[in-house]
């Protein structure tokens, strides 16, 4: 990470404090410094850190998000278990937020709960906002739109989960875990969970507690329980989209979108073009199939279908 | 072609006029007769058709729009170097217009021409809403809001150009024409232009009016006398893209597109996913960039959110 101190005096810069500092607040920090439209105003967290690791960060690190003064937008890089409560919170303050809540089932619940909060207190949420769901979202809308009929399949990985990895790490007696998705075509996919346990807890119970968790139940599922979760961490991730379809009358079409990618340095950069995103859109929820591609683009319009269309 | 004559009562259906009949224009006809929210109400052309062709067609054949009552959206499926003439004409008559404007260059004076025809008039232009420009224009802008540095090419073909063949094919002399465009790599091509000549057509005169124009003059173009274009037409054609950039500070982030297609067949596609987005947006000109993609899609909203997201 660049322990540059992030100095910008450009007034229009949109003002972003960062919640929570994993993985993901880590690498969205490193991204706000290149950009040229946003600044880190600080990061929000429950504990503070060591003045020398302040000075590392370069921004400063508060509990309370009204010590950063001016805040446009608050990005929760938090777990998605947590998104719900935290972006309802900042958006009765009148800041945007960004997550990248990744349970499928439930963004159009967390919509609908979060929809009161930025209607009345005129902020935007954009919510969803990783790469699955996130921007494959909107290239499964893309194929669609090209080929309305026909099958989509999303091919994940291999590669680490951080949300599974996550929500393994929470079980009671988990000291470290690491969930890798394995690709197994159509759209199926295998869970190799690789965890440390901690010191007095039962490897047969902790193993059942993950296979019965909602993000595990549905899939092939085995978990390893291994020395040192830190040799095996790689966050490369990948997918491989595949949509065969028929536009208009006419069969056989094509489409194919894959990609090979750092998994949080991705997800916090879809995070901060959608933060960018948000100052565009008026009060209201969004996923990312619901806003014009441009405008997670820094700068002038005109200049992007110039240059893109 | 299906010959089946449309029926549909739903009032809320979007009525659609296709504006000529050549390639697009037929293939546009088949595809909006797979739609449930949309009925073609007609084709406008300057030569009626004979009673039997209408009878195939399954729609009437008219001069004049005002011929087919209430029209929501004009697909402008002319030539390029026709649609901003006809695009002002149809939003002048607070008609939606959609093309497939292909000339990447004069994309952004096409926008501000069109706007205020579009503003006074309570109308919404979709312009260029092929697949290139087009669909492979939020390809690119999607590519840069997952890794905002980094180079991207277009590769197209092989395949055929419907663009570049018309413009061959209005060059004096020339019968009929085929171009293939031909993929050299890091967004490099050549063209081959296979031509028919008229029968008292001077060759290299020919040959150099084609190269002279801006449709061929910036590429590596081979242009080959034939004896008949239609024992070579293959209307299959396919784009190629690469983008390996950088998310935040992490570099090698590797993103790839891939389509097989049928060439009007798609863009016929996307000009009418467009027509239906042209309703969902306020007065103005839009590039397929601007619009949400959610938009494209027919039905529901929340349904979408929930299958694709």
């Amino acid at each position: 990470m660049s322990s540059s101190t992030q100095i910008k005096s450009n007034e229009k810069c949109i003002r972003v404090a960062i919640i929570g500092l994993g993985n993901i607040g880590q690498f969205a920090l490193e991204a706000i410094k290149q950009t040229d439209d946003m600044q880190c105003v600080g990061i929000v967290r429950r504990q503070l850190v060591t003045t020398e690791e302040q000075l590392t960060l370069g921004v400063p690190v508060v509990t309370e998000i009204e010590a950063l003064g001016h805040v446009d937008v608050a990005l929760l890089c938090v777990p998605s278990r947590s998104v719900e409560q935290q972006a309802s919170f900042y958006l009765a303050k009148g800041i945007n937020t960004v997550d990248s809540f990744d349970i499928h089932e439930n963004i159009l619940s967390l919509k609908s709960t979060l929809t009161p909060f930025a209607n009345e207190h005129n902020s935007v949420a954009v919510i969803a906002a990783g790469w699955d769901p996130g921007t494959d979202s909107i290239l499964r809308a893309l194929m669609l739109t090209m080929a309305p009929k026909g099958i989509t399949y999303t091919n994940f990985g291999p590669g680490m989960s951080m949300g599974h990895s996550v929500a393994a790490k929470a079980i009671e007696g988990v000291k470290d875990a690491l969930s890798m998705t394995i690709p197994l075509g159509t759209g199926i996919h295998r869970r190799m969970v690789y965890i440390e346990l901690d010191t007095h807890a039962d490897e047969s119970t902790v193993i059942a507690a993950i296979k019965a968790d909602t993000y595990f139940s549905t899939s092939e599922t085995h978990v390893k329980v291994v020395r040192s979760i830190a040799e095996l961490k790689d966050m490369g991730h990948g997918v491989s989209m595949l949509h065969k379809g028929v536009s208009g009358q006419t069969h056989n079409q094509q489409f194919m979108f894959d990609m090979r990618i750092n998994n949080p340095a991705l997800t916090s950069q879809v995070m901060i073009s959608a933060a960018r995103a948000s100052m565009k859109q008026k009060s209201g929820v969004y996923t990312l199939i619901e806003i014009p591609p441009v405008d997670f683009l820094a700068g002038n319009k005109e200049e992007w279908i110039k240059k893109l269309v």
